[in-house]
């Protein structure tokens, strides 16, 4: 097909939209490794997650056998408030590197949450709500779950409550803001309204919080209320289910068209976006029905993937929730303050770590100021101002399409974006001033958290 | 046609976009009045505007007899980076009423500049570039203008020079470095840069600026440098031309499922989304060929077409530009502190004030505190977070679908939904507090101002 042909946008009609979501862990031979229990080192039941989590949630975890999933009629109605979003074709920034590459990315910032979050964050409180429970609990760094999650929540008529690092909650006052329009309860993490909240308040007065006290707090508060469960936004295989609709609709999309990427590209930090945009694709590598390069990026602060280790770790820096294997640098790894966008997790999604271990993705990071560069030279010529996060997926995009331009070959690029960066103003500011700075750990750094890991056989 | 085969979002296709913006001017039998130097008291001439403005876009300011004027194929190009723009079927809206009126919107907010701005901003840019000149100037207050003319200057490669009132441009950080990563320099206003704002300074230290002033040094930054012109986001005849194409993709989805408004509701400043979203029905309504109801709704603290004076008055606060004969609270008119969104214009477009004066429109004010509670019913059951601004025409489709209940009538109602609230968080967090207040004015301090006025026959 003629390029001419190919619009700007590709958006799909709304009767094809996908029905059912995508559990790529059907097609994998090597199944991630299952979470475990860390008091007994077994494998951790669905009467255990269903404590913690909705119990169709909690089936949907340790479901790796089934390969589609009907998409209940509830949530495919909200999907239709911003979905599909658009596949777009990117003229203008081609032409700006002067690349023969085609570009493509599936933008999912188009709603109010700024994010693709919302795709798992409808479908989670969606199952809570069917359960007849009250309400769900959360914790939010740098808001764009936790404003999800409201959104969600505001639909269904269920109680949210977000416990936001006490830091952003201070210093992002909109994303605050932005959640209670929705109607949530944000609470400063550490608190004083959970026994964990008092205990790290007590012990470190003044801190400023983490994500891994925040879950604390909200796994806390969701076992001591009656009526709520805890819910998450990325890691997990569930929300990798529910973001399979990003690669679904691209895929759909694309073969709109008939065309098929070489690559694929998308920034991953617990994974959800990456593990969502691919999913479609992978299974068909995975069934050898095709094949595709897949590039996760990550930033060289935070560099699971690339530096770190596959085993078995906590996934919170609390250490209250089950042990998964995936690649870590350790639950007590803390990425440098100077880092500015997301994508700080110290570990990555079980079944990305499964699918890289064996070989079926490569994965690269990139330092922040080079990011800045790439979102920077993408708003000025796509238009759109990227999430920090996203704009990994861009740097690398525009590596990719440079090194097409030297070769002359005619590379398809799809790279997921993710989301817009209103509420990242802060980082590009510092990056406007020219006073960002780029931080790499050292092996030492790292070794020293990959040694606090559990000990499993 | 059965409602049920209506989708949520209507798109039309890229080559379903409007190559030509409709000229309402050309079909109204009463013209609205010239624009009028205000030393000679005599119409202003092109050569007098281009002085200012851009040749071509003098030319489209003084062309009230060609009805429809090709759209240039790069503005085109531009146009499908963020258009076309979804007319959204508000199922969710229309449930949590309970009406059987059926609403429609047409949402503008899905760019970078949030707002349909970037509808005028690249064309501006466009004839500024074609012209060759450097760069534009221009002013901007909440910052909608100036970063959506900041996105159309990066794109072409044009210098783009704002003037931000000084307590936006302190208080709205956020919005400063959005147009600063488009590579906009932007000044606050008054500044130490142009003769007016030194003076403005030496008289009033410390002030916190207004739009006036910041108008005032755009327009010697303009004129004392050798290639630039000066632009402007609303008000003027030009704009509203750009704008049509709102209403030509309203009107084209619309036809194309058989739907017709029975009222068209768009919130009111200086006149631009309003003008645009109405033009092509307006243009019907005028030859006869359908009828609608068109409601203007203005903030009660700012209400020009309800209470003020139809009469010739300067555009800007500093009287440094034309007189325009329109609907007017009087120049020196400054709606209360405790006012929250933009819309903050002491006058209306004259094409606008013509037609309300003709009997063709109707307008309504509203108080800020009832619209920011149909802002947040809004956002809880579509999902988008609108502008304050776009919130007085939600609060009126809000209003006119309940009439719907009580009578049941099923009218079709469009709203024009023209931008998001993202960097409109401090007034938000001011309604989630509860500490958002009302304030009409007096019928005394009108007077005052329109008192002022300048004496033309």
């Amino acid at each position: 097909m003629n390029n001419k042909e190919i619009p700007y946008k590709i958006y799909l009609d709304e009767n094809e939209l996908p029905k059912q979501w995508y559990n790529v862990r059907a097609d994998m031979k090597n199944k991630p490794a299952p979470l475990i229990n860390p008091a007994t080192h077994q494998p951790c039941t669905i009467d255990e997650l269903s404590h913690v989590f909705c119990t169709e949630l909690a089936k949907q975890e340790l479901d790796d056998t089934t390969p589609y999933i009907d998409i209940p009629q509830e949530i495919l109605d909200f999907y239709k408030m911003y979905r599909p979003s658009p596949l777009v074709r990117a003229y203008c920034l081609e032409k700006a590197l002067g690349t023969p590459a085609k570009i493509y990315y599936k933008f999912e910032g188009n709603n109010t949450s700024g994010s693709h979050k919302l795709n798992s964050a409808i479908a989670q409180a969606y199952y809570a709500k069917k359960q007849g429970l009250k309400g769900v609990t959360t914790e939010t760094g740098a808001g764009q779950w936790g404003t999800a999650l409201s959104m969600a929540c505001a639909y269904l008529g269920l109680d949210c409550q977000v416990y936001m690092v006490k830091v952003s909650y201070e210093q992002k006052p909109f994303r605050r803001e932005v959640m209670r329009t929705y109607g949530a309860n944000v609470t400063p993490s550490p608190s004083m309204t959970t026994n964990v909240g008092r205990k790290i308040n007590a012990e470190f007065p003044g801190t400023n919080g983490s994500l891994g006290c925040a879950i604390s707090e909200a796994v806390e508060a969701a076992t001591s209320q009656e009526g709520y469960r805890y819910v998450l936004g990325s890691v997990l295989s569930q929300v990798l289910l529910h973001q399979s609709v990003i690669g679904l609709e691209s895929k759909a999309a694309m073969d709109k068209y008939g065309i098929k990427p070489d690559m694929i590209i998308g920034c991953a930090g617990g994974g959800s976006n990456l593990g969502g945009l691919i999913s479609p694709f992978m299974g068909e590598k995975l069934r050898g029905e095709a094949d595709y390069e897949f590039i996760a990026v990550e930033p060289a602060s935070c560099p699971s993937l690339t530096r770190g280790t596959f085993g078995y770790d906590f996934c919170d820096t609390g250490a209250v929730c089950p042990l998964a294997k995936m690649y870590t640098l350790g639950s007590t790894f803390m990425p440098s303050p100077n880092h500015a966008g997301g994508l700080r997790y110290h570990g990555m999604s079980s079944v990305l770590s499964q699918l890289y271990h064996d070989g079926f993705m490569t994965a690269r990071s990139v330092e922040q100021t080079s990011v800045f560069e790439a979102a920077e030279k993408f708003a000025r010529t796509e238009g759109i101002l990227p999430a920090p996060e996203s704009s990994h997926a861009i740097k690398v995009a525009i590596d990719e399409a440079l090194k097409c331009k030297e070769t002359g070959e005619e590379k398809t690029i799809l790279f997921g974006l993710t989301g817009t960066g209103y509420f990242d103003m802060y980082a590009y500011q510092k990056y406007n001033d020219g006073e960002m700075s780029d931080y790499i750990p050292t092996d030492e750094e790292i070794a020293k958290s990959v040694a606090k890991m559990p000990k499993v056989d």
